[in-house]
């Protein structure tokens, strides 16, 4: 199983101590009600072996390299584990010369988002759905003091300490199974990022509550998601399905987010990236099984998706406490 | 202090009997926690006589008639104590000979929209949002087999209670100060009201839902609120105020409501009326202290309000479960 | 199942409204752990018929009469289900001609309690500990205004309402599958009663507390329990059984009681009655397949239980709030 | 305020961990409720300073030594801060040339114990009713790998912590301000003391299995609390009060206390000592301001209280789960 306790001494004396007032409680009841292959794909972690590390590239990609290469064995043995937490959506991972290539390609969009935060040199910093954690070492690459990302799919808690593993352990970041709504509010994070979250969120201004509960006075929010094209008064609501997901609810206009955060209380609100995903960013691989964007949109019109919306464009907006 | 124990035993072998599992501790609850005024409020209800009633007419009307008609010295005294009880919102009330004529011509709406509704002849209803209850009664006019009204404001019970001592102690309806969101999912419902109450949500996806949890299968919600001109995809978000009013959020076209009705479950989703609000309907009377309509409009184009964005327009849905 | 929401609504508006406050939530939440039995014994009281009575006698016995007897196959139906509900501990009941002959002639204990028992007439009654009722009934047949029993054992909660039913529905004594260490402290009811429940709780001062929170000021509590000879610093912890009966913590000496209700804060405490429970009133009968008291004893001296202990003798004692 | 997050942190990966799932919030609902002069005592420990430690002995007193003499100066500020925490009643302490000469010479009682327990040399011990933790650093001194003291006064946490910070700030013994009965169930220590409480607590069997729901399997109790001279069956119950104090409940003879904790599940039970309390080991000091036993004592016949209770003898029991 997990243990969390390394993060609860790491807490114990940071200003993220009061969260051992309801985060052992909340994790021990979690434990209890796990996915029914949770414990399966724990183990898998533990079978992971501890492996000997030269070299740690945090900055320019997620990437471990051993003392001594590997054998083809202990390869094919490292990859047979980790294809058991498929699917990989986020990545890539380079991880002692085994390259896991995930759905998407998350360092296009770190590459456009980073050059437009404050530096994160010696921040605290949230990530709100962190899946399995690339952001989250690309943080720690880039100098955070520590890194807690929360998401409450288990397999992603796997993912994320089958790379802790193979990154020699590192203990910077952090994966908190729990949905914002369950996390107290702690106003101390200096950053907290939101990327693809807010669009499968049934109350959009809720969830931008929730981060700014987050943040400490002046901490920066960054903020990605689905948007369309519009004016200030443009959201689409998606009747069933978008991009064959249901659970998507509302894609409103750049102009209309910004309204949104600056009514939530936010300052100093900007869109500092606009972007229709690519199939290069996000596409199949042999680390999926599933479908991927290729699959979601029309065939004869790339430019909308199979129930006719448009066609997913990402905007990153920055917005400070 | 107002007595809920009549209504548990009204409820206790009713199809709300399940209700008794929260509602009389959240009462308990509540009472430790009311408004500063709220005891003075509530005595003035107790201070009202119990006068010997001729005739109430619910049909076309909240009016009740005296056996003999009051003195001038009686009906002084009751206008006096109803009066500490302003603003009188929703009305008008003719009590005993005495005209409650309140900042809301509330028939004008019930005229509009009771065509529509299926008959409400021994059905078992809720109105959210109830405010002082005006249209309540009017319900119970229609031969309800009981109205439960809810709305967490003080003021607004005890002027329900007030009005229901000069009908005569009619107990068919009920007022229960609590917000939906706090209610337990009854299910049982045959019709809820939601009247103007959308637009104060922060997040209406969850109104819709909870109004939903209430009905029970194939019942009727009647939905009124702020609408907007525009497309499906069209929802004004007021940056500050709308209107004066700071909690306004949400104020979406027919058609965008339409589309959110239908995505939160519904059936059968139909708009019946749309109406801009007229100086006739909301004004200032001399049950009212505050400002009213007029004030809120810019004074230079009553198309617009105050701020710049469009003069109060509100159209009445109706829906199936 | 067993209905308890005409309960609810006997209660609502007496003086035990307050527990509407927490009851039907314990309830429902009871509902969902009750004994792997309880649906079949709760559906058994439905198989049970309405039978048209003549007449009732609480005042002597327990004891119902039909308009027209019984055929001997009617007869033999209801003794076939009541058999279902065995054991019968406390008894007898005459049930419209069968006579369930139980473990205990609790009537003796009742003939003599009840001479020194303030008048039970209009009285708001707690039975702690009732078992399958028979008391609750001779509280009904001297007058009491309401008797609520307390047993959270659900058998004996469906052989109180096969009475109840053969007792033309008498709603005057209502059963609560509680103990009262669950119950909220109303602090209302004229009298308590507490029998054979004391040497069973491993904190006997906080059974006394729990009492006396349940008395009005000025009630009366008619205390019967086991006890021993010996001075006021006298009590029988037995190590492991007494009389085959594992959960037996402290048997007392009558003066050590009379100190512990004084310490617990009782006035006016008597002892009214010692007994020796005899063969004659705790037996085997054909309405239990359990062994009775004769199989407690040793079997060549009945002065001594099978362990070596003192034979079961009994104190009734009262006290005042 | 005393920080609690520094013993977070030792438990976090320690046997301890799982406390931190109802520690940390029941302690910052404590901190919200804690005695109106906690904030004032909680300021002196603040206000001591801290001082070069030349050598601490916990092996035959709780004593520390500066590197260089305190001035007469330093010496009486300190002992001014102290004396503001009285009344001192567990010591001596010998604090940097500072004698506190409290009420108890509680050394007198570690002499008794100590020859008869299972060394304590890296156990893991709990100390309930800790008081000021005199015996907690005498633990320390016997080489236990964590100390953990129980007591919901306040006073006496900040007496621990004055002291703590006058041992050079020794972190091996710690104390938590709780009742056992608010304790989740460890079921870790290796040793669990309960001196002095027994007799205190309405419900001795209760207290006893809180005791066992603490240690280990095979762990070791020691109990300390006031005896009566008496066979199995002899209890004293003080009708109102003992030695003057109110909350006293239970005072059994020694055959009674085994028997109490064989039936609690505890095996391996003896009693070690039995001693009548001496005015030696419990008198008026400066360090008190209060009566001590020799008021309590009738002054005619120093074998009775003054209430004609047989005067304070004490046992220790110990016994094995």
């Amino acid at each position: 199983m997990i243990d969390f306790r390394p993060f609860y001494q790491q807490i114990a004396v940071s200003e993220l101590s009061s969260w051992l007032e309801t985060l052992p409680s909340q994790l021990a009841q979690w434990q209890k009600q796990t996915h029914g292959e949770y414990a399966k794909w724990a183990k898998i972690v533990d079978f992971l072996p501890h492996l000997e590390t030269a070299r740690i590239d945090l900055k320019t990609a997620v990437k471990s390299e051993p003392v001594s290469p590997l054998s083809q064995g202990e390869q094919q043995r490292i990859i047979y584990h980790l294809k058991q937490l498929m699917p990989w959506r986020k990545g890539p991972y380079h991880l002692h010369g085994i390259h896991v290539d995930c759905e998407w390609r998350s360092d296009f969009k770190w590459d456009r988002v980073l050059p437009h935060l404050a530096p994160l040199q010696d921040r605290l910093i949230l990530d709100v759905g962190c899946g399995s954690g690339y952001h989250m070492w690309r943080m720690v690459g880039e100098g955070a003091k520590m890194v807690v990302g929360i998401d409450p799919t288990e397999l992603f808690l796997c993912q994320f300490e089958a790379v802790r593993k193979l990154l020699n352990n590192d203990r910077r970041a952090n994966l908190i199974p729990l949905g914002i709504e369950e996390m107290q509010p702690l106003g101390v994070f200096d950053t907290v990022f939101s990327m693809g979250v807010l669009y499968h969120r049934k109350s959009p201004l809720d969830h931008l509550s929730q981060l700014k509960n987050q943040l400490r006075k002046g901490g920066e929010l960054v903020l990605e998601t689905l948007v369309t094209d519009g004016d200030e008064h443009h959201v689409l609501v998606p009747a069933e399905r978008y991009a064959k997901m249901k659970n998507v609810y509302f894609i409103p206009s750049v102009p209309c987010l910004i309204n949104w955060l600056e009514k939530s209380g936010f300052s100093n609100v900007r869109c500092v990236d606009v972007e229709v995903t690519s199939l290069e960013e996000q596409r199949k691989t042999e680390w999926l099984e599933n479908e991927s964007l290729i699959d979601f949109l029309d065939p004869n019109d790339h430019s909308k998706t199979i129930e006719g919306y448009p066609a997913p464009k990402r905007a990153v907006i920055l917005a400070n406490k």
